[in-house]
């Protein structure tokens, strides 16, 4: 099986992330490169990032931001510079923030935007920035059709975000959060026609209800009948 | 057929919002109170508005910028003094912004952010600050269930929302705008859910294409098969 030679992802230093980063620096066939991004990777929540990277030469820690516009098109020039000439293959757009506590009535105006610019607007600045990248890879590819080890954005959403599935989980209105997350669905649909003649895969995965310092709380809550879903499901 | 006794809308100097203000003003029994919000009322952009009020005395003007925090609540109060002890019937969050040109090669972060404000927070907000005369509208009406006569939110929203029918209509991009109304729909669903205990309606309406200032725009992209739909439809 193809796998995916470049990745890159973004919110690596710990849940879902950092697991990712372990998945890939552990299969058959490694990546070559795997760019993993986060706020601080100097700081003290990057510490288990910065071992894995002191034994794994192919792992390398970018500092991004992905509320920051300047700084993502600074490590879109990084990432050109290692990949020397190579294409990348696979975008993970997996770095999300969320207010545990954001019910209709407690809900504001600040909370609502810096979710949607990181779990909105981030992705689509990210894709935005290493479309050259990433259509680099698909030209270079012999591969037909769309695919993870030709060309990819993956956009780490979840089934919080789906409008038919609301009432199921309310619970937990989580309001900012289902807001971004189904706009981050809508731009998704869009990445997916408009760069698909690019030979760009784009999806939107609900990563199922993982046991991560964000995951724990909902675990936490007492909701036994929403645990357990720890596959990745298309969410589209 | 019982009918809102008192209406509160948003964006009401133009297009939708204006043809909905002379709409109510000649129903059969029009409302004994119609407040028509928009961000100007005393510019050039609001005249025919103003002569509207000049003829109808149960249509206040009240001076709105849905972006505005601070504006909501001072607006609430306006409304609280006028409609001293009666309850609001009908918020219609009609007013919206727009970028025609927002493809994914051009949409930046500051149209995504501004256009999501507006939107999808503005919505948000007029329902908090507005609930405790939703609530009381609700509490003092005879009626059963749930209805625009007794207490409703109506969200104004596009079938450019709707990620399902997406493809059907991405001969016009317009990221920004579709990402904060799918936004809007699941804020309508999670209003819909948190409300409807309180005795409020919450829905979300495709309007159709209509020629406004808009909408005229869509009309003269030359996709005639887009145009026609003026009927309202529900779009959750």
């Amino acid at each position: 099986m193809a796998v995916a030679r470049t990745v890159l992802l973004t919110g690596s230093n710990r849940g879902i992330g950092l697991e990712l980063v372990k998945q890939l620096l552990g299969s058959p066939r490694p990546p070559a490169w795997i760019f993993a991004t986060c706020r601080d990777p100097d700081g003290p929540r990057a510490q288990e990032l910065r071992d894995l990277a002191s034994k794994h030469p192919n792992l390398v820690l970018v500092k991004l931001d992905v509320e920051n516009p300047s700084a993502i098109t600074d490590a879109a020039k990084v990432l050109e510079g290692k990949l020397n000439g190579m294409g990348l293959n696979l975008l993970i757009n997996n770095a999300g923030i969320y207010t545990p506590t954001a019910s209709l009535d407690t809900v504001d105006a600040e909370d609502m935007v810096r979710t949607y610019k990181t779990n909105a607007v981030g992705p689509m600045l990210m894709a935005q920035a290493f479309l050259p990248l990433l259509k680099k890879a698909a030209q270079d590819s012999k591969e037909k059709g769309l695919s993870c080890s030709k060309a990819a954005i993956i956009n780490i959403s979840t089934i919080l975000g789906s409008i038919k599935k609301t009432p199921d989980s309310f619970f937990h209105p989580v309001i900012s959060y289902r807001c971004s997350k189904a706009a981050l669905n809508m731009l998704t649909m869009c990445q997916a026609l408009t760069y698909k003649e690019a030979g760009i895969l784009c999806v939107a995965l609900h990563p199922g209800w993982v046991k991560t310092d964000m995951g724990t709380q909902e675990v936490s809550s007492g909701q036994a009948g929403q645990q357990g879903t720890h596959g990745w499901h298309p969410m589209l």
